[in-house]
């Protein structure tokens, strides 16, 4: 199944998605089966990100060739940081560059696990069954800011970095499938999206340790390869078996 | 006035709190003026914290002396870091020690700001009708994890490491008063509440120049002394107009 929520009539209304339609649900369906309440075509809709996260979290080196780009230490655990839910932003709406940053501006193609389940102390098996399903996430990130300030508050947070969807992908087989990044239909980056040093369960299992993990919370995992996004691109990311998550880019202050 | 949410019959309610009673509101008075639906006994309620965030985002460095025992240096800008819901603990509630935890374990009492308004790219005057009201923040921190992890992601953000509450209050100068640290009613620390680096006005006026800000979103605004905690302790973070923040520590595994 693919579960996504769009804006209807002012309304955040979760749905299930077709071919050419999208059955509107009565609830989330996280952790219930909620009723079909409409129909609306999936053309024109308005997508939202498709669940807003108790927490958001960010999986940051994962991937050998990224961290050997970056001439990094390979993590000897899992670890996680996270992203402020004010920066997500849906499938098809702009990623706004603010006209004060300078250098970098970057896409980071990324998996994102959703949780559909209450866990604390998982094992792996636990963990498996834990998630609800999978989406895509745009880590945009701001490289000036990322090296001056004291976190990433803004260069990874700012209004508009984090698109995420189109949807939520139930039934892949989501670390078989490739990362395929592109900026107006050109391939910037293809990947082997389960290629990760510690998988979506190696994370749960180790968050939570200490942690509990709850429906909704969502695990951004990493990526392999990044690539400079200008004003007036269209930057497409695709997972094979999920979708694609496509986003325009503007400059703040202009028009879209 | 001072607004609370409570645990009434296993569901979070809402609460304006009186002297002996708390009168249960038909939803947030964040955004809107709820009814009143009930009322119940002020001995024996059950505290949550006051809000859950939208974002929940929390300042260092940001008292001198605190800075100055650090040895660190004196920011030039207001910046902040983010924290994780899933750590929220009400007033009255423990707050649990993980057993592998070993070296500091530590309270950092806080103010907390909490917004009632939609902002971006606020005034100074903007930001000042932006807050709601104030809350106190125990940052509980676990010293060893902090110097030895990548991020905060379990040093300060593992369960019940985030007491907040006990409820929000709507009308003090919050900035003219005392933060006072107690453990077992043995006072630890005392300072001017307002003795900051930046205020938080400062703060959301920076935050909104790239960030909208959302009604519920707290800001903690840093500790300028902190204190071990052991299990078996009660802790009381006071800030004079507001109230008492206070939370029993426990040994995980162990009951209360």
């Amino acid at each position: 199944m693919r579960y996504a929520r769009l804006s209807v009539a002012g309304q955040a209304v979760w749905g299930r998605v077709g071919e050419e339609h999208v059955a509107l649900l009565s609830g989330s369906p996280l952790t219930a089966a909620p009723d079909v309440i409409g129909t609306v075509p999936r053309a024109g809709a308005v997508w939202l990100p498709p669940v807003v996260p108790p927490v958001f979290y960010a999986v940051g080196m994962n991937y050998p060739r990224h961290i050997a780009h970056a001439g990094a230490r390979t993590p000897d655990r899992p670890e996680v940081g996270h992203r402020a839910n004010s920066a997500l932003t849906g499938h098809g709406s702009p990623i706004v560059k603010p006209a004060e940053v300078t250098g970098r501006f970057e896409a980071e193609p990324e998996l994102v696990a959703v949780m559909g389940r209450t866990v604390r102390h998982a094992t792996h098996e636990e963990a498996r069954a834990a998630v609800f399903g999978w989406t895509i996430g745009n880590d945009v990130s701001a490289r000036t800011w990322q090296h001056t300030d004291r976190t990433f508050w803004r260069a990874k947070n700012s209004d508009t970095f984090k698109p995420m969807g189109p949807w939520i992908e139930t039934e892949v087989d989501a670390l078989a499938q490739t990362t395929t990044l592109r900026v107006n239909g050109e391939v910037r980056a293809a990947f082997p999206t389960g290629d990760m040093v510690f998988d979506p369960y190696d994370h749960i299992v180790e968050i939570t340790r200490h942690i509990t993990l709850h429906p909704g919370d969502v695990l951004w995992m990493g990526a392999e390869s990044v690539c400079q996004m200008e004003p007036g691109d269209t930057v497409d990311i695709e997972i094979s078996g999920i979708g694609v998550l496509s986003n325009p880019v503007l400059l703040e202050g202009e028009p879209l």
